[in-house]
Order: C-alpha cells, then sequence, then structure tokens
C-alpha cells in the first residue's frame, strides 16, 4: 500500500513558494506495537506552521528537511497496534500532511463523529477555538464597556476571540483584509466596527475613529505595522495577549518593535505571550461553554474546506495572505459516512 | 520671608542642559488653612523626573513651566495649619525643589526621625525601595535557581532588585556604569556577576558569559540597546518587570522596540510595565520586610548625598549619565539635631 504526502523541500526564506514542497508517494511501513495507522480525512492549515518551516529557535521543533509536514488533524483508523483504538475509529491528533499517517496511539484522541461536525474539531472546538479562548479569558480579561481590539479579526481564531469579548460586554473593533470579511465580522459575529487593512493604511487613523476610547484589550494576531498602531492606542493598564504575528513571519530579517517601549511602564501595559498547548489541562471550562454558545447561536462560525491534498501548499501560502475566509481546512480523503 | 527655588525655565530637548533650569527668590506666600509650611532638608533626585519635564502623555502631569519643580522630600514643619502636624515634626511628601516648600497636608506622612536614617525613607525604605520589591517580587517572582538580570544594578532601585533576588535563591546578574560600581555590587551587595556598560558594548556576548543559563526574570531600569541584549537572551516563561528606561528619557525621536517582539509568542514572555503609586496599599509586607533586613545586615545600601539646593540640577543632569553612586539626594537644609 501507498501514501502521498506533502514534503517540505526546501525552507522557505520570506514568502513561501510552491517550489518548497514536494508531493511524493512511498509505500507505508509496518505498524509498530503502540502505532495507529490513519486515514487522513481533514488537514488543519494555521499560520504557526510558518515558523516551523524556517530552523529557529522556536517552541517546537522546526520542520525536518524531506519528511512530511504534520499539522493537527481529523482521520479514520484503518490499523491499530493499540488498546485505545479500533478500526473504523475517528481519530483527531498530529499527522502527516498526507493521504496515510502512523502515528503513536498516545496524544490521539478519539472523537465523537456525532457530537459536532467533524471539521469543528480543528476550529471554533479545537486548538484556534481554545487559543482564543484562554487568550481572551485568561490574559485579556475585558470588562463591561471596555474596548478590545482584534487582528485578523474573522480568523480562526479572531473570530471567536471577538465574540467572546463581546459576550464579556466590551466593545469590540477589529481588522480583516477584505471589505467582505468585515462586513462578516460586524453582520456576523457582532463587531462594534472593523477596518479593511488591504484598503487602507493609515493605522492610526483608522484606529482613532474605531476606538475613539483608546484600546484595553489587544488580542494580537498580526504583529508589524497594526501592532505598533495598537500598541501606540493603548489604554493605562491595558493588557496584550500576543498570540500570533502573521504579518511577520515571512519576514527575512527581523522587523523591529514599535517605538518607545517604555511607555509601557507609563502605561501600565501588560503583555503576555501565550501558546495554548501550555494549558491544555484546563481545558474544561472552555469544553463545557463553547459547545453550549455554539448551541445556543451565541457563537457563529465559518470555515474554508479546500479539496485535495495537493492543495495544501497553495492554500498554505494563501493563509498567509489571508486569501482563506475563517477556519482553514484541506480535505485529504472521504468524510465518514 | 523668602525662599530659593529651582524652577523649570525651559523644557529640555534631549540631554537636560543648566540652561532648562534656573534658580530664584520669591517671596514666602501665607500659609492657607490645611497646609503645612516645611523647612526642606533632603530632596531625592530620581529618573522618572526626566520624562516630567517634557510634555509627554505619561502617568504624571508634565511639571508646569515657570514653577518650582517638585519631587520626593523630606522637611521640617515650621508652621501648620493643619490638625496632621505641629511645628517642629519631621513631614515626607512631594515638595519643591526649594528651601521652604507650602503643601497640603494630606498625602504628607511624619517621620519618626529615630527609626531610620532619614535620607533611608527617600531610598531603600522608601519610593525607589517599594519599587524593587514591587517589581522584584509581584512582578519577577524569582525562583530558586533562576538567573536575574538588573540593569543599573548599584541604583536605588537596582540595589535593592539585585538583593531582594538573592534572598529568594536566584542567580542575579547586572550591569553598572563604572568598573567600581561593579566591585560594589558583587562585593557589597551579592550579585554573582556584573559586567560595565561603559567598558564593554558587546552586550549579547557579555551577557552569555554572565548568564550562560539565560535570563528568566529580568528588572528594566535601563531600556536602549542593554534591554534589547537582554530582550534576546530572555528563557521561555520568562518575566520582565518594566521599571525605568533611563537610557531612553532624553531622546529626541524615539527608539524602536526590540526585533522580532513575536518571539514572546514562541518563549511566553510576560513583560509588565508597572508605577509603585499604583500598589500604596499594599506596603505592609515591605514595611515589614525591608527595615528588618536592614537591622539584620541582609541589605546593604548606599547613598550620594549632594550639598546645597543650588546644585540640584547639575546632580540631576549627572544621574540621566550615571555618575551618582546609589541613591541619589540633595540636601538642602540643616540636618536635625
Amino acid at each position: 500500500m501507498n501514501k502521498t504526502s506533502v514534503v517540505l523541500a526546501s525552507r522557505p526564506s520570506g514568502d513561501p513558494t510552491a517550489g518548497n514542497f514536494r508531493l511524493e508517494t512511498r509505500p507505508v511501513p509496518a505498524l509498530e506495537d503502540g502505532q495507529i495507522m490513519v486515514r487522513v480525512i481533514y488537514l488543519s492549515l494555521d499560520p504557526y506552521m510558518r515558523p516551523r518551516m524556517t530552523e529557529l529557535k522556536s517552541y517546537t521543533p522546526p520542520f525536518a528537511l524531506d519528511a512530511p509536514l504534520t499539522g493537527g488533524a481529523i482521520g479514520e483508523v484503518i490499523e491499530s497496534k493499540s488498546d485505545k483504538f479500533a478500526k473504523g475509529d475517528i481519530a483527531m491528533g498530529m499527522f502527516g500532511w498526507e493521504t496515510i499517517s502512523i502515528v503513536d496511539a498516545r496524544g490521539v484522541r478519539k472523537l465523537d463523529a456525532k457530537a459536532a461536525p467533524l471539521t469543528y474539531h480543528l476550529g471554533v472546538l479545537g486548538m484556534p477555538g481554545y487559543t482564543a479562548y484562554w487568550g481572551m479569558l485568561h490574559i485579556g480579561r475585558p470588562k463591561p464597556g471596555e474596548t478590545v481590539f482584534v487582528s485578523a479579526a474573522t480568523g480562526a481564531v479572531g473570530s471567536l476571540a471577538g465574540q467572546l469579548a463581546k459576550l464579556k460586554g466590551a466593545r469590540v473593533a477589529g481588522c480583516a483584509g477584505s471589505d467582505a470579511k468585515c462586513s462578516f465580522a460586524v453582520k456576523e459575529l457582532g463587531y462594534d466596527a472593523c477596518f479593511n487593512h488591504n484598503a487602507r493604511h493609515d493605522y492610526d487613523q483608522a484606529l482613532a475613529e474605531l476606538c475613539p476610547n483608546g484600546i484595553d484589550v489587544d488580542f494580537e494576531n498580526v504583529g508589524g505595522p497594526i501592532f505598533h498602531a495598537v500598541f501606540r492606542k493603548m489604554n493605562d493598564f491595558g493588557r496584550i495577549a500576543m498570540c500570533g504575528a502573521i504579518a511577520e513571519y515571512n519576514d527575512e530579517r527581523p522587523q523591529p518593535g514599535p517605538d518607545k517601549m517604555f511607555s509601557i511602564i507609563q502605561r501600565r501595559l501588560k503583555i503576555e505571550g501565550f501558546i495554548v498547548s501550555d494549558h491544555m489541562r484546563d481545558m474544561g471550562e472552555f469544553m463545557r461553554d463553547v459547545p453550549a454558545w455554539i448551541a445556543q447561536g451565541k457563537i457563529h462560525y465559518r470555515e474554508t474546506v479546500v479539496q485535495g491534498l495537493e492543495h495544501a501548499p497553495q492554500a498554505f501560502m494563501g493563509l498567509l495572505k489571508g486569501e482563506n475566509f475563517g477556519k482553514l481546512i484541506v480535505q485529504v480523503g472521504e468524510a465518514p459516512k
């Protein structure tokens, strides 16, 4: 039996290109004790994968060259040498960008295919959703009447972050990369205001209009000049939940931070970087709250599903440019019936 | 009766110069109800005064032009229209840079002249000491075996910050502006290592030598290129207590922040700016701990006392260049017998 994989052919310098990826077909190796063989169905594409393509000191080791890329994914167990899984189980874990993935069963979770649409487990009910939940509620901690800003307002993380801030009674503004996304943010997600950062580049002026009372909480997904403008607009005792910096991941040379960092003192700002995998033990509240809010219609959710593993590299390159709308998923194989 | 004052003649642009200050003699106005008249004895000079000389959006309003500068000070009450104070009391508050100051008695504290040397109340037992205490113990929170870095290691704040980190079992490194200060830091204050930032400018290399295991807590007093090098050296889950940025206060154009701020995410750093006056209600522990530690010889303290109000501007300009050694105080009038 053969499998098809997307491997990292070379490390991107600046924007990733098609040449950094290679599709290859190889025989599936034999299963060892404790492992399961999974037919991959859905593959999550996330911005954090970009830094892992370069050899950086990072929280996760870089992707290996000439090996399949990996990521959060859902698949069907087709062979098991683990007591945890039987053939036919639906499983979620870190699988390869490939049609068939063999992994250690530890760290893989069984999914109830009836509880929610499967893809939700890679988005609003999964890592991106919990990222929004942790960052907004544990670091941002918006209070009623405060102003919250969310960059990448309609992305997999930002869309939930903004809605959570609204549920906490804050005024929520954001930015997104198209008028359609901004319209979605306001009409569907309940943002009070949103500007298209590809249409207007006078970020200071845009923020002055959108956030007349300044910004108390920044949920930062983008970095770069937008972050710098937000930083200038932060109110005393403001909190910045540093979640991502998609605008900087492709930079060949690192960008300088915002001017006059010492205003952090005068404004008593708190900036905190976080990675949600540090907080998996505290996931209970999230798993209780968010499915209930979705069921009650309090949380809206949108995703883009790209068909075919061979399109994963192109979809990933588009993700870094904001071409997706909502959570980006690649469908690699047929969904279970 | 006349008083002599140092007034702000013009706002400094870049390094303050003698021309930004003016000595003037005026009649002392009549005392109003609720006020006290104080013969100023000791005046505290602190780096935070520099931003107040410029019209910045800041936590404290800027100093007014052509009015006496103000600061933490100690004096003897020579006339009182307040029930709180009697003639002869020793009082600490925000007084003018002047020989005689008239202030509202609210916010002025009576001192027991026998409890500790009076000047200590402007240093290790006062605002700078509590700043070190709050920042190190509430934000830095060093654990035994961790590495702590303190810039301006022997300054009014840094000298206590470093000693507190040692008391908590951390390895403590710092930098200071002369070999004599570094020697004092290591031999008297108990720092494990200290480098002279005026003698060597290869900060990355210096930190690599002084902090071979990276930095877990940065108590930031200096800002600028030293801060950037420290930022690069921060370990995962590191904490940065942003207390001051003396190297940036004279900048005419704001300096950019450290490169690649988004590594805050990968390293899960926390950066928190603070101003100790926000935390005056929690001063109890500090007032209990630090005098006891001084009495037990666990805390060493050093100050420079400049004689004469007329030398305050020069002493302040020197403070911004690190010319003082330890806490800088101006003696304006005779100490009580």
